[in-house]
């Protein structure tokens, strides 16, 4: 076949190890007590996760050892494609060489398993019984009810109580794995009946339900939190997608000029970008990074740099990112998966270091690229992911524009098998772009934590 | 890695000619025309397929050349993977080796875009510019729908209403790739005025939908048929299932005793299994094949074999194989690609040459195996699926009981993403098994339509 469309990887090219782009990167903050203003150590953590974890959360190391049990179930879907999207580049008449890297054939149809296993295996080694976890459009939560399936774990997933509603299959594929999934906020936790309290009809939002599964983790030993995203050893777990895709770029003879990832807490922008950062950081050729987030929620575009919480409640270290505040809520969008107040502390210190830009769309624009994409590829995307093809496909026309034949990559982080609904929408002319509320922005700002001053020694 | 857990092959190993059965099977009989009781030629089937595939219908070549175009199609998710079902095999305890070929990893989520895309290039390149089509659970519906956008094509898809209200998902998957979908019985048609007219309540069948299709496609030039199961093109373009297999056994030094796959119409079981029994016909090793079908709609072990139509106005050629009866009402059950009254002439011939074996199963059974499969591997199975992975756990036990170290293959024929309602109901206990009526099933086979005998020349 003349025009390859696809580069794949053997079993035995899954990496041996994750890696760790905090070894490299300047500028990168410590998690922080919220109590003492002192750095968090692992016996900080270990209350709701295990000391491996904990150990990985704050390392610096390059390289960890990805466990063998992971790597096995890691085969099931990787090495994952690495697609050349060629009738896209003839839809656009484009000179630019497309091609994306595809996270929506594990079984749970996204990006999200490369953590939850790992989470999982850990756990599991720990003699942990349970996991307690958020989870707003579901990916998430679906992915860690798989790792728990395989591994013999409960899982309790808190899902935000909007999407609970909106999105059945999600909670029904949770089930199927032999998950518990409840609405968040629930009346099974003190995070939940207060809010409960307040607001009888609160839709929820990330925050809380990540209130609601700490709580559980810290009052119960036998159970242990699991983060989708965010935090530094999830973005760890997830850059086995850009090592493949390194690896696979070399198989197709060419090196991307432009990297683009959708981004809501950081995992999957992180997981993609972070190995071609580290290459550019250690003397390697230089590649843009582009971070494509909803304009409803622009963290890096729109937010302020800062020590801030996690979650609703409070109850998470304090992280420096680049945070709306934490108690910003969002305004309801398709993309549930980028519908948080925060952004992962390593991209946030990379857009510090100049090392990748921001852009915001409008979801319009994106569910009009994700139907392009669709029809020409044939792969009908998630809605979060057709935020990197949004801003992919503008980057195809520019350099059609400047007659620039740029290697262009984006992360097709998941499938849109579960999202047809937005798609109707935007079909039927339903489909409207939501703004945020500049007051209630404002608000979330001035109510960002202050930091205490570490007691002297 | 020791334990390899699936085999891949390059995308230059894909098939370049489809395997014909019908080259090798002994007594396979002409389709008939219903008028004059003569075989049908290529005029005959031209008003609604081109002339291409109206000869594969009726080759008797054993190797049939995939155009270029085509192959460059099916390298998105071709070759499919061959796993290995290692977690399964330990959930049973059992010293079989369990394989399964994968086809949900395909843009649609099944085995139907192999004949879609296929049946889309030959009417793209004969100049027509619309297809018509019949669909149950919607798996044939939405792969169509795929290749009208690829070979930018109009498709009309009448799906059975009760479906058409239960899956909005499948519907709204059409709708994405551009396609039209109306419930069928439809005011569009005469045939389906007819129906609505005695019963305007009617949930539809899938002979209903089809003989709407064809009405469309005889009465507009521009409009061609294409069909998703059951005749000779379909399974031949399915071919590639099995033949991939076989080269992927290869590579794993391994061969099957046993190949299962679920039959409905009968295309995803002629295209796994046909390889393997054309293999044997020519000298290859012996091999057990085994259709799975659903106890509510019995083709094979019920069945008569006859000439009988494909839908249920009488519009189609009439076709030799193990009916139920063209106007045989199956009870409602979640397998919707499962409820076809008839079977591929060319599945009922090897089943008459005792190539074959049949065996019905309840789908309680089914989704109890759909379960287990989930939880161990991970990837949540069609219900139509779910009925080949039960005679294979089936089959896995008898080994244990019986010491025997036997290999399993079995087709997955496409993920159930779409179908989590019926997991539901399965979780809640709600699922039934559906008995048809023998009081129905004998008046259809006394309808059967009787063979005129051909004029003399």
């Amino acid at each position: 076949m003349t025009d390859r469309i696809k580069y794949l990887l053997d079993e035995k090219d899954i990496p041996t190890t994750w890696y760790n782009l905090a070894a490299d990167l300047p500028g990168l903050q410590p998690l922080l007590h919220p109590g003492t203003g002192a750095p968090i150590t692992v016996d900080d953590l270990t209350p709701i996760m295990p000391a491996t974890v904990a150990e990985q959360e704050l390392s610096r190391e390059r390289e960890i050892e990805i466990p063998e049990p992971v790597r096995q179930i890691y085969a099931q879907w990787r090495p994952a494609p690495l697609f050349r999207a060629r009738r896209l580049e003839r839809a656009l008449d484009t000179p630019a060489r497309i091609y994306y890297k595809y996270e929506g054939g594990s079984p749970a149809g996204s990006h999200k398993p490369n953590t939850a296993i790992a989470q999982a295996f850990y756990n599991r080694e720990a003699g942990i019984r349970k996991l307690a976890t958020e989870t707003g459009a579901g990916q998430w939560g679906s992915s860690l009810s798989l790792a728990g399936a395989l591994f013999n774990l409960q899982v309790q997933v808190y899902m935000v109580k909007v999407s609970f509603h909106q999105k059945p299959y999600r909670r029904l594929l949770m089930e199927t794995y032999g998950a518990r999934c409840v609405a968040s906020p629930s009346t099974e936790t003190e995070a939940g009946r207060k809010i409960l309290a307040d607001d009888p009809d609160c839709p929820g939002s990330l925050g809380i339900a990540t209130s609601e599964a700490l709580e559980v983790a810290m009052n119960d030993p036998e159970t242990n939190y699991a983060g989708g995203s965010v935090l530094n050893h999830v973005l760890l777990h997830q850059s086995v997608i850009g090592q493949e895709a390194l690896a696979q770029f070399k198989l197709a003879d060419d090196y991307p000029d432009v990297v683009i990832g959708c981004a809501g807490g950081g995992s999957n922008l992180g997981g993609l970008t972070f190995p071609f950062i580290g290459e550019r950081l250690r003397g390697g050729p230089s590649v843009r990074v582009v971070a494509a987030e909803p304009a409803a929620c622009p963290t890096l575009t729109r937010g302020k740099l800062a020590y801030d919480f996690g979650d609703t409640a409070g109850l998470t270290p304090l992280l420096q990112m680049h945070t709306l505040g934490h108690t910003f809520v969002p305004p309801s969008f398709h993309a549930g998966g980028l519908r948080y107040h925060g952004m992962a502390p390593l991209v946030s210190a990379a857009l510090e270091a100049d090392l990748l830009e921001a852009v915001a769309v409008e979801q319009t624009k994106c569910f009009a690229a994700g139907i392009q994409f669709a029809r020409t590829e044939g792969i009908v995307p998630a809605p979060e992911s057709t935020h990197a093809i949004s801003v992919a496909i503008a980057e195809a026309l520019r350099c059609k524009e400047e007659g620039r034949s740029e290697a262009i990559l984006f992360g097709l982080s998941g499938h849109g098998h579960f999202d047809l609904s937005a798609y109707e929408a935007h079909l039927t002319g339903a489909l409207r772009d939501e703004a945020y509320s500049q007051a209630g922005l404002d608000a979330a700002l001035a109510a960002l934590p202050t930091v205490p001053a570490p007691a002297d020694a």
